[in-house]
């Protein structure tokens, strides 16, 4: 439906344009009805809808009931699928339920970059690379937006812990922002412009992120493009007037008129201009009428399909880190112990805004009975789900369970109260009951796979002693079945890692600087984020970024490039062929990355500029194609404050993880930019030689010096190591004091005119 | 003699005061001889002497000769030894040689710290850490001042890398720059009152050393109080009027006349004020005519006695850092294969300004047959000296040597190409002829003994396939004489390391940050430089910061501290008791860390705060005091911009590496000064609640707000980690936003004024 906004804005008081600019209570926005403005609802989501039962109670905590939905993968697990069809696919799905519930704006996904393994809140978030996150939240967000359901970006920005996340001062040097933690939203944004994007609770170099004006004005709406608007986090608001002036359009929850009556006075008394609450008001109207035309009527949604897509993205999620003697997948005979609490109760998802209330649960005990009746399937608790202590009956029984059958399967990982929104780890150990139960039990079963429940990384001081591991994540609510499918191979496990499971966590790159001291955490490591500095640093990893085994092998037969010589304004295409060696279907998950082979930048050993996820038939071979662009070889220039290739070669490695590559192929790309220098004072002769231009007057220079002074003729007669280093560092003003009087201060001035008046160097 | 230094500036023109703030030519000063001003002479240091044959050469970089003079080990060796003794007696040995060479400032020690391994300039400096840097520079200048010379601290600051020296800018944050980088000189000028200090080339935080300001006049003048006037290093300066003014009084060399001009145009357009001239003038004549009154006429010194000296220090500065099986001492019989060029032709130092001409020069082939007449010494090249190729008839020529005898030692390292002023390393190898050499030898003989000269860390990828390894760094020109003893236990080693060797290069601390990219080298690793980074991140060193074997083993039998708890205005003194458990006499050297116990500052695992070197009789028992004060237990704090001590426990660690702690102590700290903090809008409920003061009124506020709101009852009801966390965090002003009208904007203010009024936070 067309409406005239601008008209609709000119009728309305100053009262109700700054109302619109917050939220009438907890989940829905202010509706003006003598201008046929509606209210809409937001909810947390975004692995699932936590539409509250009442929208009055005060409440973002989850301790209230929500109507019950599907709770899918939390996106650890989504984004270890590494398969932007099926996120697409939960995407949809979501959109339906939100449809159904009458839910404008789903309140997702999450870009933040997983700076270290300890925030409380890593399972809301993809990955430590800011590709693979932002490719995988296109898809989720086209999905949900395919069904007239907006999407909210979040947490924008560099809000990477919940340690103090309120009042927290991020402090990240702009090319770390811009190649890290703002790509995971930049490509999101041009790619797929959700419709709102969350501002985070803390400060980003100083300025609270709901009043910045660089972060939610010049960077996301002009520089990027966003149409939409910005939606304060729940309680993120510093200074309303300033959120307003910055770009930061909706206030939420209600401030309960703190937020409308500062912005008012600041109106009426001149700091804060009409034209910028118009703007706002603007902005968010357009949104606003998109989710009312987009309403569809008596929306429904089949739960049984549901969770049935649910446990296939379960399966798709898991990751196979480690399969001895080749124990996975089970045989369904035999005597089968299965261990710990979370066989009964697993752990899905993980705590704060995110909690849903499932529309129905998986047992993995269940299933696992249900996919093999052949077998003598035998169960223990082997520990307290509240606890941490070491329960000796429980462990007993487990050991005695655990000796009696054939094979043991471990359910174990972190707890509710160990990971959660609002606090972060200290440590990556699980509880000392599980860690115990499972020492205990590999002391009298040698057959024994661990299933892992758990958000973010854990150390494995165990990992060695155990046949196989299955990394579950919190695998939505139909991981019981998920599981059982991977175990049995009913399902062939294909996911790999989003992120780097480190050997301990001192290893970790933020390690020396995380959470900070007091409200400051400086981002020191810099651009060297998960395995970007593994590598650099070459620290070996527990398990590294895109590593994750499948029951069948495959092989990379070829790779070829288009081209092996580009500008950075052409793209390159990378042919690869995948074939399954092994004797069941699988699927493959390719990845492609990128090494400047360059020295004059500081950058990562390689980084992620491709992927794709591919079906294979034993035997079947495919060939994929995967384009990069000058994004995949740039870097952030500070100079250009913008994205630059610095002329050169550039590795192509593709293989089926980080660790394991498996072609290098070398593309040349030459930059249409030229950056071109001011000579000066402090210019080197190094620099100055570099450039054919520069060249000739340095040597004319060295010469006439060589004849007048001792320096001078000594390098050139008997050239050292030394000498030429130092004469390649020398500051063109050093010549003057060593010339003896054959470059004078006035000559130097002179030649710096001529050079920058001719042509600046490259 | 007394002089009215204020009159003679007033009897000067302008031209004499800016002539006076120039040298006359490379290495002396102007003379006014009218006014009865001499000229003085500087020589490069500081581990012997280089006067040039003929001042008026305009060349530092050692291609013409200068006059023989005693080369003690480089300051790398010097540091080995951890004895303030020793390196005391070489200072005074040095001022014996300047006042015999005429010589009134010596350039030395430099003490920047080793940030990376791969610093050309290494072997000049002492040490990765800043304590035991100060400690031994005011042992080296203590004793050369003491001679009536002068010496000259460098390189001021933050120059830490040869890599474009002259144009590269040092980005360190201040309390880097406080606790490490500025530390190492702080203590020395504090104690030892340099005559000198010399600025260095590059720019620290933007602006070149050479015209800091903030450096030379404020930090080191007004708040350390130096006595003495800087120096420019040679050729250091850019502009120089702005370093008058920034407080560097003599520019050096000689600049032909460019810098007195720029001096006089500067005060006669009234840019420099004539009284910092006079100032500048004023410093540097207070130092000349203490040169000109401690000059000793007709001063000589004895070569062999200086001689023997440098084989006790060189024997000293010698670390055994590996002796598998006892191999060593070696006895003096049976056939010994001695193999490299280096036994020959030794690497004994630096290349670069530091480079002297010896008096006389040991070979460690020579010295070793002295020492073992009865032994069937044979000698292999091995390698050629010039050459990094493997040369085959040479390596058989070593293998048949080495397969003859009962025992090879084998003489490799870095030769003067791998390390000098003026370029750093790219790697750590040693050359390929040299790596193949030990791995050639080691296949054929089992009984192998590495003997290194090298300025800095190597790798050592065959170390594990060696019996024995003695670190000989560049050990001055008795170092044959000096291995020879350490070899056959004339000398008991008793160096250990000042510096921790890596495993591999990338797991040194500076690695993603050096050089830098272009003119920028960010000090990103901050604090946590050298061992506080290794034993922070849990990273194996090859051989960690203190480590050093001897020939015989040592107990610390009792450590007791004078007190268990103290005021940070107090101190505390820690008595250690060690034994000599062997049956041969040795030194050991005595290290004291300290570790904060609290987790309010980022702080390395421990710090060295305290060592001394004792001399134990087989079976003797001593005891030691080490006194430690506020600084052992300070950081830098950038609120109070001062050291501050966090009030709390504090373990003092006591062992003979840093790796090997034998007793740790606990003493409490308390700080006699109280940080008070202004309340604000973001104050967090947890902050308020911390100190009692303000605790009361926070739940006060939380208690009427339970009344009236959903979230803070339900809090209170039903609180889980989260909610706590979540509170704990909160700052005051969302408050106003949830407590439903029952706590609004201007209660907050009410309540920040009558906090901030009464009584500041803690």
């Amino acid at each position: 439906m067309e409406r005239d906004i601008k008209k609709l804005i000119s009728e309305m008081t100053l009262e109700e344009k700054a109302g619109l600019c917050s939220g009438q209570d907890f989940w829905t926005t202010k509706a003006i009805e003598r201008l046929g403005i509606p209210s809409i609802m937001m909810t947390d989501g975004p692995h699932g809808l936590r539409k509250q039962m009442s929208s009055s109670n005060v409440d973002n905590l989850g301790i209230f009931n929500s109507v019950p939905s599907t709770c899918f993968p939390s996106a650890v697990g989504l984004a270890s699928t590494w398969d932007r069809n099926l996120i697409h696919e939960v995407g949809v799905a979501l959109g339906k339920e939100c449809q159904a519930e009458d839910v404008a704006i789903l309140l997702g996904p999450g870009v933040n970059i997983k700076r270290s393994p300890l925030c409380g809140r890593n399972f809301e978030y993809f990955s430590e690379d800011p590709y693979l996150t932002s490719e995988l939240a296109s898809s989720h967000i086209d999905g949900v937006q395919s069904q007239g359901v907006g999407t909210s970006l979040k947490h924008f920005a560099a809000n990477n812990q919940e340690h103090r996340r309120i009042t927290s001062n991020s402090v990240v040097d702009e090319r770390t922002l811009r190649e890290i933690y703002l790509a995971s939203f930049e490509n999101v944004v041009k790619k797929s412009q959700p419709w709102t994007v969350m501002c985070s609770y803390n400060k980003v170099n100083g300025v609270y992120a709901s009043e910045n004006k660089r972060l939610l004005t010049e960077i996301l709406k002009e520089e990027w493009g966003h149409e939409g608007f910005v939606v304060s986090d729940w309680g993120a608001v510093n200074e309303r007037e300033a959120g307003v002036e910055a770009g930061l359009e909706l206030e939420m929850p209600s401030s309960g008129g703190v937020g409308d009556r500062r912005v008012i006075e600041a109106v009426q008394n001149g700091t804060l201009s009409e034209e910028s609450l118009d703007k706002a008001v603007e902005r968010y109207l357009n949104v606003l009428f998109k989710a009312v035309d987009s309403k569809k009527e008596n929306a429904t949604y089949n739960q049984d399909e549901h969770h049935r897509l649910a446990r296939k993205v379960s399966s798709e999620s898991i990751v196979l880190l480690k399969n001895e003697t080749g124990i996975l997948p089970l045989k369904k005979e035999g005597a089968i112990a299965v261990i710990g609490a979370f066989a009964q109760s697993p752990r899905f998802q993980g705590g704060g805004s995110s909690h849903v209330t499932p529309t129905k649960l998986d047992q993995p005990i269940e299933e696992i009975q249900k996919l093999a009746p052949q077998a003598i399937i035998t169960f223990a608790e082997g520990y307290k789900l509240d606890s941490t202590e070491i329960d000796e009956a429980l462990m007993s029984e487990a050991k005695m369970v655990a000796s009696e059958a054939d094979v043991a399967v471990l359910f174990v990982g972190l707890p509710d109260s160990f990971e959660s929104e609002g606090y972060d780890r200290t440590h990556l150990s699980i509880p000392e009951n599980h860690q115990k139960l499972i020492e205990a039990v590999v002391e009298i079963q040698k057959n024994v796979v661990v299933v892992l429940s758990n958000g973010s990384p854990i150390e494995m001081p165990w990992h060695d002693r155990v046949s196989a591991v299955l990394e579950g994540y919190l695998g939505g609510q139909a991981f019981g079945g998920g599981i059982a499918d991977v175990l049995f191979g009913e399902a062939n496990p294909s996911g790999k890692l989003a992120e780097t499971f480190p050997l301990e966590l001192s290893h970790n790159p933020s390690y020396l600087n995380f959470p900070g001291e007091g409200d400051m955490v400086e981002y020191k490591e810099g651009i060297f984020v998960g395995y970007r500095y593994y590598e650099k640093k070459n620290i070996q990893p527990l398990f590294p970024f895109g590593f994750g085994l499948s029951y069948t092998t495959f092989e990379y037969t070829d790779v070829t490039l288009s081209s092996d010589k580009i500008l950075d304004t052409e793209t390159v295409d990378v042919h690869i062929k995948v074939k399954n060696t092994g004797s069941i279907a699988g699927k493959e998950i390719i990845q492609v990355y990128v090494r400047d082979n360059g020295d004059k930048v500081i950058r990562p050993e390689k980084e992620l500029k491709g992927f794709a996820k591919v079906d294979l038939e034993p035997g079947e071979e495919k060939e994929i194609t995967i384009t990069l662009d000058k994004r995949s070889f740039a870097y952030y220039n500070l100079e250009l404050k913008d994205w630059h290739v610095q002329s050169g070669d550039f590795d192509i490695l593709v293989g089926g993880s980080s660790d394991r590559i498996a072609h290098v192929k070398t593309v040349h790309v030459d930059s249409t930019t030229v950056i071109r220098k001011k000579a000066h004072r402090n210019t080197t002769l190094g620099e100055l030689m570099e450039d054919p231009a520069t060249a000739a007057i340095v040597q004319q220079i060295m010469t006439k010096m060589a004849e007048q002074s001792g320096i001078a003729s000594a390098m050139q007669e008997e050239p050292n190591d030394m000498m030429l280093a130092m004469m390649k560092y020398m500051p063109l003003r050093t010549l003057v004091n060593f010339s003896g009087g054959g470059f004078t201060e006035e000559m130097m001035e002179g030649l710096l005119a001529q050079i920058n008046s001719t042509q600046l160097m490259k």
